[in-house]
């Protein structure tokens, strides 16, 4: 009933097409997008990709926290789905293939069997998971979490941006508060695909990243109070001052994360010191801390240095400090029916490809807890992304919905 | 014809509880000020000194750029006048003597001489400068800076504050802008009393602090580029990580600032890491330095060394680095003539006192370049200043007002 792998392929320039047809929404003079979740780009890009849908005989639902899932029937209706997808949503200079690729390659697979008259065993769906990014608002994943029972729905209708909107108001206004549960179903097996948003695959020249798992990861703010004094009159031995700490934690940091290389990732993505005056010492200095490791072991001990080194430097300065994490994601290991199936997908269409780890979150870590789950990558320019300049190769672009498309047939025959 | 200092003295209580008065207006919550220049709160308090000043027999003017001039006239008009002063404008959260002591000082001393019937060589004028503090029109020491010739009146009429009214507008809605012109005339000798700002004189137990100069200072801007990436994907080696710099130039500024102490300052105030997201490596770093030193010599060593170190730093990351300076003051030395006068008002006094550099820049810096000018200092709480927490004793507020009664008695008679 399947052609072989070998025989079918998806059209790579059709996905291109896709994928730039799609950054026109939220366009940026700089190549980039600005398509944050609910904005009127947003609805405009979803439109779009549930008229795709249509226009090759998916059905289109909406849940009530707007994931949209477009389905294509197999001939067992009783056989639980083989998924895909993932969101279409960016940051605010944000690249066209964080996500987008992602969900288009699954549309990509869904149209070159419809082209080729492929029948499946088990259906298959494309999922558009809403707000990812958690920029506007601030919760990442978080259409996934609440399908995937981790957020409550409610939590998740009451976040706001900063205007004061609601995603529900948002959800309303763009008209996407479907009417399906925002709730799990058995799913046979999940697969994400998507750009590596790191230099790993380009450095050692492979197409394909087999993906295990994603590593545990924290976030983590720091406060450090000082005392306000005018630049000037103050000696330095009598200053308190919250900069000091930082020269004292800041290179101790970075040398713990050194003792953790390569796979330990230490981040300070924001800073500020209060009020901010140029002639004026801190008073209060806080910066954040992205702690990330592969292995259990190795991250706990990042966590308990973290905490010793910023305490030690603090109490050097006599200087009183707050340490908070406001977010954590425990690491996942990916199912094995999945990743078999990309493992065997690569071999079969021989592209060079590795194993590897996700250094990010994504919506498969959600999914990963109601459903066999894996993920695919491919490289990445540089590995920049979250960037205007997010770049892949069109080659890549292909090879990873060729391994998606391997991988899904071969799990809706199971 | 002049009483000794010994036998005339100040009103301590008088002056106390003027600068209770002063304080009600933009009087905030804990018992700071919010009396920034040219508001409704600063016309109340100006209309409040001016009405104090004409009680006892002032003449009163007001110059083009708001400078109040308050003029108990001499025997012998012929003779240019000894001037103190400093201003009655606040910080948005500032205290209720940094400016205010310095104005409400001197009209004590002319109100001395008047209820003790001492007559003067020289006239005596106490004057208000016009926005000091440059918080709601960016340019500190604005009114001093026209007066002496550093600032045309008409950029200083051109200043705008967020709400887009500029300091011409303001003027004339309070009713301020005098007919005067705003331009120095001859001055036997200037003196400026304020609050240390600093903890020295308070940790020596010093009443007195005799100000000898003002330290060189400048403030720059360190702009430093990285590559934005996601923290989870990309290796710590293979990022550009503008922390990574910042981690290595700043203890090496500070342990450069303790080669230069006790005298050296080294402060940053403002710090930025854009986009500001917690799981992004910052594509761009700002950072401001402000620079002091009394010695010219060591104040251009520890500018060299900055540049030095901040360079090395971004260049051993591999991160284009722009730095530029975006204000400097040379640093002042104060005339002998007012240095005596205080130094020998201090002996007389019997009070403790010590020499001192000013941290800070003050009017009298402004002054100091067309008229011999001087400063005197007293302890202010914990070196606390530019907060509402600033506080200073009515003993010293009493015992600077009278060193700079023996000083202006003693330099309006020669």
């Amino acid at each position: 009933m399947v052609t072989s792998t070998n025989t079918v392929t998806v059209n790579g320039e059709r996905l291109w097409s896709r994928l730039m047809e799609m950054a026109q929404f939220g366009a940026l003079p700089e190549g980039g997008c600005n398509r944050q979740a609910l904005t009127d780009e947003d609805q405009a890009g979803r439109s779009c990709f549930m008229d795709w849908c249509r226009d090759i005989g998916c059905e289109v639902r909406i849940d009530q926290i707007g994931n949209i899932f477009a389905r294509r029937a197999g001939l067992d209706e009783s056989l639980t789905p083989v998924m895909t997808g993932s969101h279409l949503d960016t940051q605010p200079t944000g690249g066209k293939f964080d996500g987008i690729y992602g969900v288009l390659a699954g549309l990509e697979v869904l149209h070159t069997l419809s082209e080729n008259n492929i029948k499946t065993a088990r259906s298959l769906e494309v999922v558009v998971w809403t707000n990812e990014e958690g920029c506007r608002f601030d919760t990442a994943m978080m259409g996934s979490a609440v399908w995937s029972g981790a957020m409550p729905l409610q939590d998740a209708y009451d976040l706001r941006d900063r205007d004061c909107f609601t995603v529900q108001q948002e959800l309303t206004r763009i008209g996407h508060l479907g009417e399906h549960p925002a709730q799990c179903y058995k799913v046979h097996a999940a697969l994400e695909t998507h750009i590596e948003q790191g230099p790993v695959l380009e450095a050692e020249n492979k197409v394909i990243g087999i993906v295990t798992g994603v590593q545990h990861m924290s976030r983590h703010r720091v406060i450090v109070q000082g005392q306000e004094t005018h630049a000037g009159p103050t000696p330095m031995n009598m200053r308190f001052d919250p900069m000091m700490a930082l020269s004292r934690f800041l290179p101790r940091l970075y040398a713990m994360a050194e003792q953790h290389a390569p796979d330990g990732r230490l981040t300070f993505g924001y800073i500020n010191a209060a009020p901010g005056s140029s002639n004026t010492v801190p008073g209060e200095l806080e910066v954040t801390v992205d702690i990330r490791h592969p292995e259990q072991k190795q991250y706990v001990e990042m966590l308990a240095g973290y905490k010793e080194i910023v305490e030690e430097a603090c109490a050097h300065y006599q200087l009183p400090v707050e340490l908070s994490c406001f977010w954590e994601a425990p690491g996942v290991q990916f199912a094995d029916r999945c990743v078999n199936a990309v493992r065997n997908a690569a071999m079969a269409n021989s592209y060079p490809s590795r194993e590897l780890v996700s250094g990010a979150g994504h919506d498969a870590c959600n999914l990963s807890r109601v459903a066999p789950t894996g993920m695919i990558f491919i490289p990445c320019e540089g590995g920049v992304s979250h960037n205007q300049k997010e770049n892949a190769l069109p080659e890549h672009i292909t090879a990873g919905a060729n391994i998606l498309l391997g991988a899904m047939l071969a799990l809706a025959e199971e």
